[in-house]
């Protein structure tokens, strides 16, 4: 059985793992059956789905924990697809409530660490005859983008496509694409850790020129670990998620970005930002300091995939602290412009070894239990991923929605993700359920403070 | 808040309990509608109960840990309702298949110790119509016979009642049935420890005079802990659960019964023997020695329900090594008379201690991690709970089917256990997933041997 090594970062999911923090990423797919779809269509490919016995990575590796912390790949034979395939059906009326509850609790129990680190949940029963793929994955095997890619290899931009395969007979890395693969796979024998260390240096030397600037205040607008206020998304978490949903129009997204020469990821924060200052307002609980945001950046060359998370920290502020919605665009802007700006001045191979640093402290503070009794490295880990910008069908089946469930720690009780897929946002907000009261209403917030930003920028009517 | 503290019996369950050994009970109910039942039938009665924010003991115990094992009451806004209460559906064609697995699933996870230790599943989608409700308790609180006077509260045999209460507001003690409850409570201060032990002179007695007995052979019938053979049931086993039922006319097992003039336990353990010995023979897996079963005895004084385990453990032989099914009935009937005339000659203070003595070297084979790795105590936990004799309903709703879901343990991959209910033996088998390969089989097995053992008894056409 051959095994290959986590990179330090992906090996750092299983360590801050607990029973209240299961490291659970989605996706979860909204799909609508063809036009011509029989009436056992769900159940019909769930059946041909159970006969499709052999796995590709990351489907077939399991976690070796010791000596270190390692992939080994299982055979075929030793994979028991009844337990990672479940078909499930959502009680009347089906709509985005009963999925939503339905999501919260598969999202809340952890993986089965003996075995590959996977589920798929087929949910039927969506009103108008809609069916739901939730797929649940391990952090430390996967990020958003090599979700994203998942998709790519499993689903099809044509819709007279039948007969397909399932997710694990593809794997991540696309059907039969042996380059990719081998491109990013991390080398047996060590290597990862080697490479990892000699970037140390040049991410050592930021870290320390982002600390001199935070101290100095030269730069206004950089923001990074530990500069959060606390808020009442930051205590200790209890093991029960919720989990909520918003799906907009990504052109409106564009159209603000385009108007106020800002990204379609400075809309989206700032939106969430003015969305967090109402809810918290409501609770009386606004913070003078705004809130910070931890943001995922993707750091994979272009075109690669690859088992394992390949993503640095930018720190941004939300500006929460800002009533005005144009002014508030402007500052998150620039705060993100800093951190990104900060990330950009690094060597590549200086990245990865600048998240572990910058995530150091956090990680800490996990393993020492100490997170949500301390001051929070950020208030929420806020996520922005591009999916695919087609429409993908599965046997015909259209792809309609595309959201990421994912992951708390002790500390920062909230984790808001954007998928963009096929001219559409798609926001899930996953909340702990005993940290986030009427978590729902901060989603709705957001499209309030969308309408709000739309109309201040003069583009609602475009 | 008042607390009460756990007898050691009960707190025991919460020291061997881990993450793969779940100290999970039922009950699980399955229900047809009234005739006359709106299409809304079920979603109605479950919103009628989501405004139903009393509860009664020990729907509102919450477990405090420190310094001993104590139930605090909780008050009723601090109960948050729609965490226990939840409300499922079955993929079609909700068969027994479909019901088995959702079951398999939702009994395999932890209750949340934060919580009162109870959820309660209204499962629709069940074909012709019908439902299911599992409810979910925790053994160190409810065991067998408590769940069955749950029923008893809140369901009825009158089957023209509508708008009945949910199980939380009538609690385990009936509709303010305090009489009930001050017998059975556990006294505070204390008392309930040192009862225990003035109690332990006898049980010690008893169990010296027992292992005497055992080693001179002097009574051959008699079998106790550690004299089962090692078989396939008697590893490690992991989270996963898989459950199979079987239902049976209870007037076949009384025939069988008076015709060889034994107890309808004695047929249970019997038939379940002749099932385990062709099971077993399939895998080549048949122990010279036979199955030993320890089975829990109700040991209330009539009329008392009451939070907390009430049982003790007659150790009886299944005679897996007797092929002739008459034969092994009365080999089992031996074996059973031999374990409960020792536990008859007990005196009533000494019951409760020579359980604890009784199942103390398991509890301490499972603190020290050893379960699954020596000599099993005995090979499976075999229970026979007597249900309501009478059909009950619960809003008009007919109870059809009800069985025990149960816990497991290192070293004991199974667990079997029949109702009895209005003239029905409803069995259920729990089983660890990766142990227990076609359970189905051994259920099924065990038809074949009531049929069997009716052919030679010759009450087949009776």
């Amino acid at each position: 059985m051959t095994s290959t090594f986590l990179k330090p970062f992906d090996a750092a999911w299983f360590y801050v793992e607990k029973a209240e923090t299961p490291a659970n990423v989605g996706p979860l797919l909204i799909l609508t059956p063809p036009a011509d779809a029989p009436d056992n269509f769900i159940s019909g490919f769930v059946e041909q789905w159970r006969q499709h016995k052999t796995f590709a990575p990351p489907f077939n590796y399991r976690l070796k924990r010791n000596p270190i912390p390692a992939w080994e790949v299982l055979p075929d034979d030793e994979i028991d697809l009844d337990y990672h395939l479940r078909h499930l059906a959502l009680p009347a009326p089906g709509g985005e409530r009963e999925l939503g509850i339905m999501i919260s609790r598969l999202h809340s129990h952890p993986l089965e660490m003996k075995r590959p680190l996977w589920e798929c949940h087929v949910i039927e029963g969506l009103e108008g005859g809609r069916f739901a793929i939730y797929m649940k994955f391990h952090h430390g095997q996967l990020d958003g983008v090599a979700t994203a890619r998942l998709f790519e290899g499993f689903l099809t931009p044509d819709s007279s496509a039948r007969g397909m395969l399932p997710p694990w007979a593809v794997g991540v890395y696309g059907n039969g694409d042996r380059e990719v693969k081998q491109q990013n796979t991390t080398p047996r024998e060590g290597a990862g850790f080697r490479k990892s260390i000699s970037g140390f240096a040049g991410a050592t030397k930021a870290l320390i020129q982002m600390t001199a600037k935070l101290r100095s205040g030269s730069e206004a607008e950089l923001t990074g670990p530990f500069q959060a206020p606390n808020t009442i998304f930051n205590g200790r978490i209890s093991a029960q998620r919720r989990f909520a949903t918003q799906q907009y129009d990504l052109a409106r997204f564009k159209r603000v970005a385009k108007a106020a020469n800002v990204t379609v990821n400075d809309v989206f924060l700032s939106i969430t930002g003015g969305a967090m200052r109402r809810y918290l307002s409501e609770f009386d609980a606004l913070p003078e300091r705004s809130v910070t945001g931890q943001v995922p950046v993707n750091v994979r060359p272009s075109g690669q995939a690859g088992v394992g998370n390949q993503i640095a920290f930018v720190y941004a502020r939300l500006r929460t602290d800002i009533e005005d919605p144009i002014d508030r665009l402007a500052a998150v802007h620039s705060s993100v412009a800093a951190g990104k700006a900060l990330h950009e001045s690094l060597p590549a191979e200086s990245v990865a070894p600048f998240t572990m640093l910058l995530s150091g402290p956090y990680i800490a503070q996990t393993i020492l239990g100490l997170g949500g009794r301390v001051s929070p490295a950020a208030n929420l880990v806020i996520s922005n991923v591009a999916g695919p910008s087609v429409p993908l069908y599965f046997n015909g089946a259209g792809i309609e929605e595309m959201y990421g469930p994912s992951v708390l720690f002790h500390g920062q009780a909230l984790n808001i993700t954007m998928f963009s897929y096929a001219g559409r946002a798609n926001i899930s907000y996953t909340g702990c359920r005993d940290s986030i009261p009427s978590m729902q209403k901060l989603a709705v917030y957001t499209g309030e403070a969308l309408d709000e930003l739309e109309a201040a920028v003069g583009v609602r009517n475009l």
